[in-house]
């Protein structure tokens, strides 16, 4: 595609982000791009567009030699999947925010854009208008990227705002986001972690070149952190935030999981408010930087996706600089981490399991710990979010230290405690 | 210039940016870039790289036809201009971090690219480490963009940060900052706020398409910025930043100037503290953003132009949308701001110059006032720059309604201070 040649786009699904990148188009008529036919599903709802713009058969679209960039906005995974592909084969560009789809699809995926050589780009896939796919991929090295934390998916982020600025308990702050259109249509999506670990599959390739199915990541949502939890992190003077976050280890792997964690009000993380979202990078040269943004809605999204058309323009491809420049980073389990973890009864918490244990707290209701855990057993076992369990990280919760934990449990044995 | 060609280099300047870069270079093999011959001032200092590698002798670099990228890092404006023109001419893709001749002669550097089609890339001019000029040329339509708030230096970011968290006055906190590093080798070039505005300059022209020499933008620094005013912001429960903006007036017009201001709590910008930088962006589709890292020192300055380096492999160039694909924006000075106003005898503010006047304070030593004034008072006048007068601005200080005015002088007439 030459450079500053007409975009002739097919769109694929027209909710609340199809629409919104049709506005947006509608808006920037710079770009010389417009949307030539929209493929949906259903043909009777009514849409704020001309009527011949639609159609329901998707081969109208992918076998059309004039439309030369496909963008998929759809819902459904497997049928995203089916379209890209085929735009893909069939020699045009192609422009996703399917998260899910990507996510679960990357090997597949990679495989496709090296056998057709066409870009496929996805920044919308990932905290929306934030461009954090393009700056870790131009701007980091991977020798030189030491940890990213991020906060990835923002009506879990809005909950848990809501449940500590105003006391609300988690069920009136998952209502609220859903009466406000924060919250997935399925909100199991959002507050088990499914989304959060999907982007975040996703941003590993483009940081590490880490290619893993997101259900084979550690992670969890919010659905146990309760109030009882919020209060004890204010008393630490800590918010909790559903933390996605990588670092590189000492030994060259990447420790790399999802889960709630205690954010001190130093950490830019805790800035981030609401249904915003926000990605930390420490990075060898370029030292600690910080992306702010709205994660998700029609326009940030749709922004996102405009930004990539933008790219295509100039024959920006993703070169997986990590992946295919670089001998790729490997995950590792073999560490241990720091973990609050907040429970009903003693009988669901293994302590055997626990490394070391420094600090217990027994209230009728509700009873916590506060321990180390190898890693690997969050990894090959759930009991950590079963019945009504919550845990959640302390800050710099990584411990790679292996003298750690002998230290920690001779001294625990010589208090009696275990 | 092929994608993925190699990219040969030839460097200017071998200061701590030059150095920065040979040594990012070498851990970045995945570029495909090397440095085939560095131009320097003094053949005489010891440096740290091969001594083949140096040459005093400019043309051996310009005129080189294997080299197809000249990277420019050195610190003298004309010189740098000189480089910078001939290599355009003579074909050669170029990266630059000069902002004061950017700065300056934008208009020569918009031809010579128009004439050459050749790239000039020169992301590590503004907020090094911090993409910006990248990501406002690329994701903000003109249309969209409402505002721009930045902390563009910081080396007068950390100065008020220690007056305000360390309680230095001025000059101890200006000292500290050289000793750490922080500070231009002369720092009026900081306090005075000519490094904010030429950065500011550059900015302008990608985020809005204006095209104005620095120093006929309305513009301060934080000399005058005293620990009185620090304890009256304290007292407010607010900082005071040196602010670059720009807002979109309801006219359509823009409002720009690099003034010291009172930041809220709440506004991101209260967040960057030291000698980071940062940006807030408002726009229509992707709402606020903000980004934050470090705008200084070796290696986020030599990072930037890594990632400058590395956009030349696919062929980058910066199309200053906002100029050449819309109606630029024009610049206004037909609006108000509200400002605070600290001085040492009222003989040197002329009060009449005031819209309004809705407090005041005098102490024995110190007096300020906050008020209302006509933005053309400060492009037109310097009383409130001179005789140690400090001029900071309020938060939320552009105020476009003329009503305003009117209004506050009627209330001022009838309560008979006026």
């Amino acid at each position: 595609m030459d450079a500053h040649k007409q975009l002739t786009i097919g769109l694929f699904g027209f909710g609340t982000v199809g629409e919104g990148l049709y506005k947006v188009l509608q808006q920037t008529p710079s770009l010389n791009a417009t949307i030539k036919k929209i493929c949906i599903k259903n043909p009777e709802k009514k849409r704020d567009a001309p009527a011949n713009l639609f159609t329901t058969e998707r081969n109208e679209l992918l076998f059309d030699p004039e439309i030369n960039v496909i963008v998929e906005v759809i819902n459904e995974t497997e049928p995203a999947f089916q379209i890209v592909s085929t735009a893909l084969k069939n020699k045009k560009a192609v422009v996703s925010a399917s998260k899910k789809m990507i996510a679960e699809h990357l090997p597949e995926m990679l495989e496709l854009q090296q056998q057709t050589g066409e870009p496929f780009l996805y920044e919308a896939s990932c905290c929306a208008s934030i461009p954090v796919l393009r700056n870790l991929e131009e701007y980091y090295d991977n020798d030189l990227l030491h940890s990213i934390q991020a906060i990835v998916n923002g009506s879990t982020n809005f909950i848990l705002t809501k449940m500590f600025e105003e006391k609300l308990d988690f069920h009136e702050a998952l209502l609220l986001a859903q009466q406000l259109g924060f919250a997935e249509s399925d909100p199991a999506l959002d507050i088990e972690g499914h989304d959060a670990v999907n982007k975040w599959a996703i941003m590993l390739a483009h940081a590490y070149g880490i290619i893993e199915h997101p259900q084979k990541l550690v992670f969890n949502g919010i659905e146990n952190v309760n109030l009882g939890d919020a209060a004890v992190a204010k008393e630490k003077n800590h918010d909790i935030k559903l933390v996605a976050q990588a670092k590189k280890l000492a030994n060259g792997k990447v420790a790399a999981f999802v889960l709630p964690q205690f954010v001190k009000q130093e950490n830019h993380l805790a800035f981030v408010r609401n249904e915003y979202n926000g990605v930390v990078i420490e990075s060898g040269f370029a030292d600690k930087q910080f992306f702010y943004g709205k994660g998700a809605g029609s326009f940030p999204t749709a922004s996102a996706v405009l930004s990539d058309i933008s790219a295509l323009r100039y024959q920006y491809k993703y070169e997986y600089k990590k992946l295919y420049h670089h001998v790729p980073n490997k995950l590792t389990s073999d560490f241990f981490v720091k973990a609050y973890v907040s429970f009903d009864d003693w009988k669901f918490i293994p302590r055997e399991k626990f490394e070391w244990i420094e600090e217990w707290h027994a209230g009728e209701a509700r009873k916590y710990l506060v321990g180390g855990l190898h890693f690997s057993e969050l990894q090959e076992n759930s009991w950590w979010k079963e019945n009504n369990t919550s845990l959640i990280l302390l800050p710099d919760a990584i411990i790679e230290d292996i003298e750690i934990r002998k230290l920690k449990k001779k001294s625990l044995e010589l208090a009696g405690v275990v």
